[in-house]
This record gives structure tokens, sequence and C-alpha cells, in this order.
């Protein structure tokens, strides 16, 4: 038996609770300063408030001022922050984790650099360590809905850091029969696509909101989605490949971002500005939750834009990227580019 | 103006006289001998009762017997042929089609060769043309279903071929603003995509049976789907790559493996295995309906088995394929192989 202390209480670190607790593990879990309401419902009856699910009796919570009691004698970090509390959980978590402890984040995302670059947070959080501090980071892709996690639905993600070894033992900490995990030592890779598909998830359902706008037309409007979606599966491909991952990866963004695109908030946003809503009428709808997508949509486009002015890419390779940078950043009404899709591909080119 | 020839009246080589139509062009549809029905209706007032939609009056209808007539002065023949068809189409229409006159098709599969190598249905016909006949053969790949073609759907698909120029100016007889086009040379990469695609929609769908059969339990179920999904679309890039496709086409596989899972008789078959069904359930309850999902799947999984003799590749590299074949020859129940999806990949066995 092992002890884990997951930090930050949202939907998915609640979630990974399920498969911690049943394989028998002492499990803490730490509410962020903005966590305090979810930490006294759990406290009270198990209940969590934004995931609705009933957690298991026996996990112990905790709130934030009490991050250094959950710490002790710990096995295993789990960061559930959102990519808004990258910087916070840097600065005020992982300077007080136990010397020798590891950690593994769930927060997907990347941060464009001023020369164009882009880093995983793994990356980021290793190049920015506080003097002094030093700090095992491994993180979790892959398409997993914290309900359906929950649930019990069968989930199929993977795990990536440097040390596969030490990833195998923290593998079978979580690993149940729902619960399917692949490792890889390509963190870059696996990190770069499940950020990726925040952004194409909102792309993708663009489509899905201009059908709904059209309204009960008796036309099932599976092409123009599946349209935006391989759109999406190519310019991803390509991401990976300019970041530096390994193409192998592209299974997890298609992966993610056919989970993403069945529902969730990347998928709200893309269908609202799909309806005709403004990205401003569309944030102001949906207030109140992280929109991951708008912020990787927007620096993935932003470094594409400062890779394209050094000659390293084409903006043209990435027309849907482009455009929903027009949306996000220009306020531009949706207006879908579908020509400038059109490639075309010849074997000198590719290989 | 040109003259274009659809050979077989199908839904799909049905719903592409949408755009040729609307581009000025003389369309000309010819039943196969098993579509009489068909153009018997579209005869009398254009209804097509398969695709359930009316075609642009003015289209020219032939039965199977008045196929040297269609033939006449076309500059473009369309093999609309079912999988079912394609030694027919080989025999019977192929040596008809006027010398120089190039044709394009849309039918999806690949054929498994006594030792393992899987050919394209383009590559077949160029391999067993009967002797003294030329035959230039294009190909159309990529996420479009029929109707939603026929109802203007935006659709985003690609075609291929040797002869980039010749095929950019077949492109130019179909493009309109909401039939997007790109061009590949790669006929192999592009059209087992889109083969393997349905073999992957049954294996994908059988997540959506699976929960179906459950009931109202609560739960969405979108975790299960996007595993199966996931596991697709690594599988067939692992395939893509193994007849020598380039990968850049899992763009392909996975947008058509998407808009496949959304509807069509590839899911349904899948679905129904999910639901408990056996295959020869499955089969009648979906009589008189071609499962070309069926056969490229047993196909596939018979070459991967064929291949994994020959020691050049490993059958566990494909558990859901194999699953499928379990399914699909030994009548097995679904029992998904979860675990077996769990790999560790690191940076020397990919590079």
């Amino acid at each position: 038996m092992s002890t884990v202390t997951l930090v930050c209480s949202g939907q998915m670190a609640s979630a990974l609770t399920f498969p911690l607790f049943e394989n028998g593990h002492e499990v803490r879990l730490v509410g962020s300063p903005l966590d305090d309401e979810i930490i006294t419902s759990l406290r009270e009856n198990n209940y969590h408030p934004t995931l609705t699910r009933t957690l298991h009796d026996g996990i112990k919570y905790y709130t934030s001022d009490q991050l250094e009691e959950a710490l002790e004698d710990t096995d295993l970090v789990v960061c559930g922050t959102s990519s808004f509390g990258v910087d916070w959980f840097l600065e005020n978590v992982i300077p007080k984790i136990p010397d020798g402890v590891p950690m593994i984040s769930v927060t997907k995302g990347m941060i464009g650099k001023e020369d164009g670059t882009m880093v995983t947070y793994p990356e980021y959080w290793k190049e920015n360590l506080p003097e002094g501090v030093e700090q095992e980071i491994f993180a979790i892709g892959g398409p997993c809905t914290a309900r359906d996690l929950s649930d019990h639905d069968v989930s199929f993600v993977a795990y990536c850091g440097d040390d596969l070894e030490k990833l195998a033992k923290i593998k079978d900490l979580f690993s149940t029969d729902y619960y399917i995990i692949s490792l890889t030592d390509d963190t870059v890779g696996l990190e770069s696509a499940v950020a990726l598909k925040n952004g194409y998830a909102l792309g993708t359902a663009m489509a899905i909101g201009i059908a709904e706008e059209l309204g009960d037309d008796g036309i099932a409007h599976v092409n123009s989605k599946s349209a935006l979606f391989q759109q999406s599966v190519d310019e991803m491909a390509k991401l990976i490949e300019l970041v530096g991952g390994r193409p192998e990866n592209i299974m997890y963004a298609a992966g993610d971002l056919d989970v993403t695109v069945a529902g969730g908030r990347s998928r709200s946003v893309g269908e609202l500005l799909g309806r005709g809503y403004s990205i401003d009428e569309a944030e102001e709808k949906l207030a109140g939750q992280t929109l991951e997508a708008v912020v990787i949509a927007k620096r993935t486009a932003e470094a594409v834009k400062k890779l394209a002015e050094r000659g390293i890419v084409d903006e043209k390779e990435f027309p849907l990227l482009m455009h929903m940078n027009e949306i996000l950043v220009d306020k531009k009404p949706v207006n879908i580019p579908w020509k400038a899709f059109e490639t075309v591909r010849k074997e000198e080119e590719n290989v």
C-alpha cells in the first residue's frame, strides 16, 4: 500500500481517486485555494459538486493550508491544476514536495516562448524550478473524461516520462481493469498531442454549432464535422512533429479529440462560435469555466505565426488554426476556409 | 462541359451526380445488373430509393445492358461498385471503356494475396487487366456519406493517382464550394487508409453497442468509445505503413473512421456485436446490405496473420484487429482485450 497525494481537487484529480482508492492506497485529496467549497462538500458526505459524483468513503480531504500535512510521508504527488494554475503549482506546491517523491501531472497544455517554440508543462516546470529544487515529473495524457472514469467506463490513457521503470511503478498504483495505461518516454509527443486536441476540439465543434444553427433541416451534417476532424488530425500531426514529438502520438491526439468533441467545455466553445456567437459572447455564456481550448488555440497560433516569421513553417499549412486565431483574437465571425484545406501531395515533398 | 459516365447506381455514385450536374456536365448514370429497380425509379421521377434523395432532373439514366451507349464519347468513367463487384467491374466494364478515357473509383477496400501482402483495388485492377486492355485508374477516398453529399453538407475528400496533372483536371469536373478535394499521388496510402477504416469502424462501434446494452445507466461511455477509436488509429497507422503508404494518410483514416462510426452499415455491425449478437445474427439482421466492414476486417486480419507467420509483423501489435477476427471468423463473443492495448514505447524502438 502506498500513499498518494492529489493536489487540486478539480474533476480530473478527484476522478483519479477511484482507481487509487480501489487499489487499496491511502488517498489524500488537497483543495487548491479556490477549492474550499469542494472540500467542504467532500468532508460532509464525499459528494463532489462539479464532478457530480460521490467519492469513496475513506479518502482524506485537506484544504490548501493543510498542504504540508497532506505531503508528509507521501509516495507520489498528482498535480491536478488547470492551465491557469501552472505557475501557482510551480511556486507553491513543487518546493514543498518531499525530496525524492515524484509527481505526475494531469494538466494538459503548452506554453509558447518568445521565439515561437512551444514547451509542454513538464518541460516548463523543469526549466523553471526554483533554485535548489529538484523534481522528477511525469504526466498523463489520453482520452479520459473525469465523469466516465468515476463511473468505471473503460478509459485508455498514456503516462509519460524519462524513467520508464519508475513510471511502470507509478502505473501499478493506478492500474485497474477499467483504467488502461500505456507508457512512453516521449513526453513532448504525448503532451503536445493532448494539449493540441483542446484547441482543435474547439475547431471541430464549430461544424456542430453551424449544423445546430441550421435547425432541423433533415441533414445529418456528419460530413462537415468529419471534414474538420480530419483537417484537425492533419494539422495536429504536423504540430507534433514541429515540437519534436514522435508521429505515433497522433493516436492520442485523435483519441482525445474524439472524446473532447463528444462533450466538455472545449466543444461548448466551438459549438457556440459555430452558432454565430462571438468569442466574447461565448465566454460570457460559459462564465466560470476554465476554457483551456481558447488558451491553447491562441498560444499555438501565436507560436506558428512566430515560426512563420522566422521562415520555419508556412502559416498556410495550418488554415484551421489560423482561422481559430482570427475568431479568438481578431474577433471575426466563423467562416471556415474550406478551400484552403485542399492540398496536392507528392512523394518527393513528403519523404 | 464534359461528359461523365457513372457505372453502378448505388448511393455514392448517385450522390456524385450532384456536384457533376451542378457544374454543367452531361451526367450519365448506369445501373449495375442488380440496379434495375433503382433505374426504373430514377427514370420515373429522379427519386433514388436507397439514397432516399431526388437527383437533378436532366441526368441520363441507363440500365446495365445500355452500358456501351452510356460510354460513347464520354470523358470520364466513375466506378461505383461495392467490394463485391470488383471482379465484375474488371471483366465487364473496364474492357468497354473507350481508349484513353480515364476512370476514377469510389469503391473502398483491399484484397489480400496469398503471401499476406494486401493490394488496393486500383492496384488489383491494374495487375489484372484483361490482355490488351490499358486503363488509367484514379480513386476517391475520405469521409463522405452519400446522403450528406447529396444534401450539400460540406465534404472533404481526397483523389489519388499517379498523374497529378490529369487528376487535377478530373478534380475540376467535381469541385464545388461544398465538395472539397485534396490530391495525392499516394494511392496505396489513401486507399488503404479508407479501406481499413471500415473494419475499424466495426471495431470502434462495439463500444457503442456495449453501452447501449447497459441501458440508461447514467454513464456517458465516451471514454470506452474513444479508447477503441484511439486503438484503431494506432493500428491503422501501423497498417498503412505496412502496405507502403505514407504516414500523412492517417488523417483520412481518422476522418473517415469518424464519419463511419457516426452512422452507416459498418457501425451497425459493430453496434450489434457489442450488444451481444453473434456475427451470424448481426448479418441476418442487416440482410441485404453490403457489409464491407466484415470483408475488410477479415481480409486484413488474415493478411496480418500470414505476415506474422513469415516473421514480418507481430500479431500482438494488432490486438483489436485480432479480436475482430475471433468474432467474425471464430464466431466468438465480444470481449475486448483492453489490457492488450497497453504498450511501452521507447525512443530507440520508434526511430
